[in-house]
């Protein structure tokens, strides 16, 4: 080592930086794809809990719907998606709408500098595992009585079009995100992005048969808890990936402090729709404490980075409460969801966009206007869109089966097909 | 670079190093991160391992109490667990008690210099998805007869004051720790001590009606074996997590050492259960080679990190000797365990610790002695407060549903729902 | 600082480049990890969709089977299999067929220089979680109809010689490897091996009773259509390891565009046996859906790593379209194969494999004649040793259940139990 030169010790040094480096990138991009993974396994989550909270006569139409729409939410977001949502608005660009074009334009090796933490196909894939989860939403509030290529057609564009624009306004740096709109993991973007869409899905295809009669509401029980609850597990569990992976690093710190409020959010929920649901219908209500932890952790979603601890229990307790409010309101004004989407994605998903300007203690947390601007453009754009869409199909193909298909169930009527044997 | 003084280049490379630590701990941190993940999809494994094991007529009851117990588990570990279980016990304390107050007091950003390899975060949330586990050893065990809302009251105080006590005597650095006890992730500290709650509970509350007859044992078949079955690879799946979390690094020779003895001992417990089942009742016994798949996994963890592959082979394999010895055993004395918790979790929780010091060959890893202190200590100080427990709630509330309701089936007995409508 | 030598220094950045180098190694190895433990919980996924497409009355003995599979292929492997498979060959040895001994053999501390990327214990889990999957894949195509004892014989034969012979051939660096055959992740080494293995067995133990009639064939139903589908998007999770960890580090680059590439092939799976099944049997099939996205998922699997976006949407959308055509000549065939292994399996396998003759572009990508020759070689050694196996089992012990347990189903027969009490 005498003979080192200066130039050799410093030449030295820095390769050793740059492996350093190198190594923070690894473990950046390998969290993501692993990110990616977990909130993929939420696509199997959502395809359970819909399936047993439906009738056993629908449920192979459940699960044929949610095996498309990862499909088709995957290849309509790689065609045009991606680059619609991360358009890379001009400089001085109103930031409503921009469009990259079409197909996936990776840089030499997938990686590029603008990518410091992980690479341009990370950065795909995890969105895209997010893109189709809002056509998931919709697919179990509508369930039960759509038909399947009307939604099939809905989903394809809902996903390609609608998600990825508003989206844009704050995730791709438009509008909303200059205005300071905060939404950390998609409490609005996602969720109730999701849910809007489900609510005018909701409206236009009408009730199940059967369920709001003259002598009131009758409930309509799901075929299968146990696949509702593996659902909701699983759902759970893929959200560490949703949110810790939302932190698009593995920035020890946010991704561990994500984790605790995503949980806590979600055990704080479950607690929430118990107590509710209990003092409500004087029962301990299994769904309602399932959907609570949902409400838990959608409504975390938008804050689950800037929050406390106790801030994310109260956020989480909230929601809880909310779940069975929601539910006898939606049921209340005889808009029917079988699974209990629009309470969950969409009550829930406004309320943790609001729980960011209450709680939220930081420069760039949101203030009330910008939290509530967010989520009235974003719900009326949604909804608007949704509604026009649904009601071009219901006035052309039909969006509703006949009521001989509803009565002997979709798994015949469509496909052929029953559940179980 | 000629310019470069020494100054310079050795700041350099302190930087770099700098980095290079970072790095390490970002991995490290991760890791402890999906690992608590992995631990919480085990929650998952037992709600349908348990679900699959108990009869139609009370899923929905089992599917509550487990969900519920997450729920609870998370809070009462924030709220106090973390600080019993870790108190930091002064110097020169005996290390029976101590407790650093209510919730949780993370240093500034979430990090300290104490958490060297991950963050104060990290720490609470793996170590809260184990809190839990214990609780929900005991649900199965009491299964379809005991009452509601007494179980979650008694989940309640065992996961926030029994569990973290006994804990702290080991992992706290308490008493059992100084005497040289060893238990690497909890064949005692977690599994046995559900085990012993689980025993206590099934004593106080007695067999199901119709288990035991005068024309002898009759056995009562869970309701779904798909269901049992699923439960059981999720948690070998996050068993993975249990266990490689448990090196509280991704230090890789350990971690995947780990992983390889972990697997060798899961599948060893299944050909032990396999043969030895076979023996016993001339029949290939799903329910036993299931089970004894969580027997290895369970034996295998007091000494996951410290044992050659062939070490975890024997293990595993008597372990999958003791389930159906064990099962037919508590049967003999009409101990009603629906779902073989006491076999699986505290007979091999025993077994696996001492395996410990039969093959263990490290400077501390535990004297026969150290492990019969720590089995007996940990056992008598959970039995006791079990026992207490359960009695106080069962001369108060009353433990067990009315026979009418444990005939008709707990589901729409406490939740007037159905599973499976 | 003033007082540092140039030694100083130089040491400085010596041991911030080590620092450096083990942070990527702990990366690396980790993700082989996990990888592992995604590999892992496909055998899940297997045991699901196999239990799923089977009649009720076999799925106590198909989920008996799949828990003893993952048990004997972890065994086996470590007993023999995994230095049958990584032999070392020595140099100028033909590379057919070499054995480096029974058990494992670390070295110290579980690593060597040979592991750059990770411990000889991640190679180990990682290679044995893969080597029961080939198993699986013959357990579900003799469902319902072979005898449980000479199938494990079978199985555990299978795992210990067969498979580790030929996968040395590639993997191992033998004959296939130096003429240049290309096999990523296993289309054919692991899928195609599974799928001849499963040909054979179907031919030797022949249809179900009552397939095949006089009238045509008659379609026997699987009992669970949400069994199925959660089996399918746990493949479909656990593939993310498969192929992701079969990069052999976490090379951000790669690994990320083996997600993408991955993910895209299975989505264009769904997509093509959506359009085909419906053009052939006029109905929205979704036993075929849930069958392209396997069947996309083993054709991206032999160029995972080298494929375009573009190339793995074409090389799924083609596995998806072959999915109902192979099901319906397999059917003509009169091979009956109840969950369809041979189309998704080896079909799809082999046109995998010659895929990466097509789109592959890169110059150790595979020739035509690399990878026909590597196609033709493991397909005639594995139908040929398992042929002959089967053959052995079914003149001595008998392969096929007598026809009044088929009838009763195979879980009384076999098991003395019923999968739903």
């Amino acid at each position: 080592m005498q003979n080192n030169t200066m130039t050799d010790v410093m030449a030295a040094a820095v390769k050793a930086q740059e492996s350093a480096d190198y190594a923070q990138f690894m473990i950046n991009n390998l969290w993501i794809l692993v990110a990616a993974a977990l909130v993929f396994i939420m696509h199997l989550g959502f395809a359970t809990l819909e399936a047993g909270f439906v009738q056993k006569k629908n449920v192979v139409n459940i699960l044929f719907k949610n095996s498309m729409i990862i499909a088709i939410g995957l290849m309509t977001y790689c065609l045009s998606g991606f680059n619609l949502m991360y358009p890379g608005f001009a400089e001085g660009s109103s930031g409503y709408f921009a469009f990259a074009g079409f197909g996936l334009t990776p840089p030499e090796g997938g990686m590029t500098a603008e990518y410091a933490d992980y690479t341009y196909w990370s950065d795909f894939i995890f969105q895209a595992m997010f893109a189709a989860t809002c056509a998931t939403i919709v697919s179990g509030a509508v369930a039960e009585r759509i038909k399947l290529i009307p939604f099939l057609i809905f989903a394809t564009l809902f996903v390609a079009i609608s998600y990825p624009i508003t989206g844009a306004w704050k995730w791709g740096g438009g509008w909303l995100d200059a205005m300071g709109f905060y939404d950390f993991a998609g409490s609005t973007i996602v969720h109730s992005v999701g849910g809007w869409a489900a609510l005018a899905g909701i409206i236009l295809v009408g009730p199940r048969a059967g369920k709001y009669t003259k002598r009131g509401i009758r409930p309509i029980q799901g075929h299968s808890m146990p696949l509702a609850a593996i659902g909701v597990f699983l759902l759970f569990f893929g959200w560490f990936g949703f949110n810790g992976g939302s932190v698009l690093s593995a920035d020890p710190e946010l991704v561990s402090l994500v984790f605790v409020t995503t949980a806590m959010a979600a055990a704080a929920g479950a607690i929430g729709a118990f107590f509710t649901s209990f003092i409500m219908f004087r029962t301990y209500d299994l769904s309602m404490v399932l959907n609570g932890i949902l409400g838990g952790l959608v409504g975390i979603t938008a804050g689950a980075d800037i929050m406390s601890v106790t801030d994310s229990i109260i956020i989480g307790l909230i929601a809880g409460i909310i779940i069975p409010i929601s539910v006898t309101m939606f049921d209340k004004l005889k808009l029917d969801d079988p699974v209990g989407a629009t309470s969950v994605h969409l009550a829930c998903g406004i309320w943790g966009t609001l729980a960011v300007a209450i709680f939220g203690d930081c420069d760039d947390c949101g203030t009330y206007g910008a939290q509530i601007t967010g989520i009235i453009a974003i719900g009326v754009f949604t909804f608007l869109f949704a509604f026009i869409l649904f009601f071009i199909l219901k006035v052309t193909l039909g969006i509703r089966v006949h009521e001989d298909e509803e009565e002997t169930g979709l798994d015949i009527g469509e496909h052929e097909m029953a559940a179980y044997a």
